[in-house]
């Protein structure tokens, strides 16, 4: 396992934001009641959306319409909420926002903001009747700004928690992160909230980060050769799980660009974490195109589907590396960097 | 980059097969006239099955019946081929081996084979009028068995390459390889046929172990930080590339659960190519499951998730370690052991 400088230096490295990417603003609200809370990422100018859910157990709204068939062309903001399926209701918030402003599509007289959203599973962490509501989706676009985003335990990602595989007492605390890539004056960013069953781990070595920890909760046992040597998972609750995040960039793309962008973000999930898109996650990620780079030109799908799957996991492995340990009730949730504490 | 002991050493490791699956055969038809060939997955006793298509570009034959809800419960064989859509028709060869054999599923007095089917492009190496037929299938049928398979350049994978993003020029070779966990009692393997666009990588480590080279060709470029620094790619052939594959196990699925398989194991081309699933590729993997297995009780999806992903890097990174050098025409596609040589 890498030492605790060297998971520093790994924070350390710039990274870029999602908020690079031209006409993407994020905002986070995170509870002070208990660890849980909600990231939006407002396209006011509108962007074309795609989506792809990998995970078995998904907690959605607003994703039919992101088809490429469909009729909706272009969606306002995407919301990335705690709460499980509660935590669907700080869309309304969202769009509420978006409507006092005159942002929406136009059916006759009316403007209905469109808002797709997904939530991860947050309701073992403190008091699970405390989820995020429309109030909470209100208060993340009150407070979305162009800034890079605050990572680790904010947001979507304030109650979030990997390698579960071998139950929650053994878990590491997760996060929501974020990185960006940019290419000949186009930007490919991407926002991670990670809550997944498997490990994460850093692509470019192969190291575990964070994740499973041994009985003695003192060292990660490696879940996949843990799961692959026969070593039995806990018995799982079906929705405990999920990583949820949005790729956006500034380049150009019709609906079914937008979905395969969203598909091969996946690839950088497979990348930073292990397992992953299992029958106890939800993954899901979304993806925005805006438009406004003002590049002349720009890259093919084949560099821009690479820079998604880089952003993706270098988002993910952040959001874990950037999270702070939990102690609540008789749960501790280490963070990656307090686990290397001697 | 690896040394040429180091890439021997992990070909050596011993890493089991497809075949270990119990009910499973294959059998590999190399053509002698120009590099191609197809490699059949027999299931004999019948097989629940699934598929995902992940890439752009794919190739396929009665993958539609594969979806959950459709009529048809089990497959009798997969064919992987060279030949690009014109190798669909070795699928027709399959179908009448089997059908001598009375092996379908029961329509009235007849008996129809099911054998989905998915092909790779290879009609750049050497004379492209040659192609994998029903003849080709037919052979493959005949050479099938239980030993685990022949890997590198032989079969579907005899006329792969891989590293193109650069040109063929630049590319190494590919080929085909088989990979098998067992946990439990059950077994999980994976054969794939690599023709990406992408590099190979070991996701142990993060190395490149072989792809495209740099212009004097004694070099690995790392396409993927190639990409992310601006290198454009070379204009690309849009169908040029593909991987295909089948994961089996002799654990009892279920149409939704052998689909499912079929979608993790793209996360192991995810952790073993990049890029990967692009829109040049047409990157599809099969899932076929036995039920064969003595094992009392089996592994739950988590775990077979975990097995499929492996057993797919696996064999992929195998597929490039075990190819041989093609030179053909004017073509050099060096092997990544050969690469390595002072």
């Amino acid at each position: 396992m890498p030492s605790a400088s060297h998971l520093q230096a790994l924070l350390d490295r710039p990274a870029g934001a999602i908020t690079d990417v031209a006409g993407i603003e994020v905002g986070h609200h995170t509870d002070t009641r208990r660890p849980t809370g909600c990231s939006v990422v407002l396209a006011r100018g509108g962007a074309v959306a795609g989506v792809d859910v990998r995970g078995s157990a998904p907690g959605t709204r607003e994703t039919d319409l992101l088809a490429p068939g469909n009729a909706v062309q272009q969606v306002h903001a995407v919301l990335l909420a705690g709460g499980s399926a509660f935590g669907l209701d700080a869309a309304g918030g969202v769009m509420r926002w978006l409507e006092e402003r005159g942002i929406g599509q136009a059916v006759g007289p009316v403007r209905v903001p469109i808002v797709p959203a997904a939530v991860l599973f947050d309701l073992m962490v403190g008091d699970g009747t405390i989820r995020p509501d429309a109030a909470a989706g209100y208060a993340a676009c009150i407070a979305a700004g162009t800034a890079a985003p605050a990572e680790g335990a904010v947001g979507a990602g304030t109650g979030a928690a990997i390698g579960k595989v071998f139950g929650i007492d053994r878990a590491m605390k997760g996060g929501i992160g974020t990185a960006s890539c940019r290419v000949g004056g186009i930007t490919v960013g991407a926002l991670v909230a990670c809550n997944a069953l498997g490990d994460v781990i850093d692509p470019d070595t192969g190291a575990i980060l964070a994740g499973a920890r041994s009985e003695d909760g003192r060292h990660l046992v490696d879940t996949r050769r843990a799961l692959l040597a026969g070593v039995p998972p806990k018995a799982l609750l079906a929705a405990a799980n999920t990583t949820i995040g949005v790729v956006a960039t500034d380049a150009t793309l019709d609906k079914a660009q937008a979905q395969r962008l969203a598909q091969v973000a996946h690839d950088g999930l497979a990348r930073a974490i292990n397992p992953v898109h299992t029958v106890s996650d939800g993954d899901t990620l979304f993806a925005l195109a805006t438009g406004q780079s003002q590049a002349r030109g720009q890259p093919g799908m084949v560099v821009l589907a690479t820079m998604a799957a880089e952003a993706t996991a270098r988002a993910t492995v952040r959001a874990v590396l950037a999270a702070r340990s939990l102690r609540i009730g008789g749960l501790h949730l280490p963070s990656a960097r307090e686990l290397q504490q001697p």
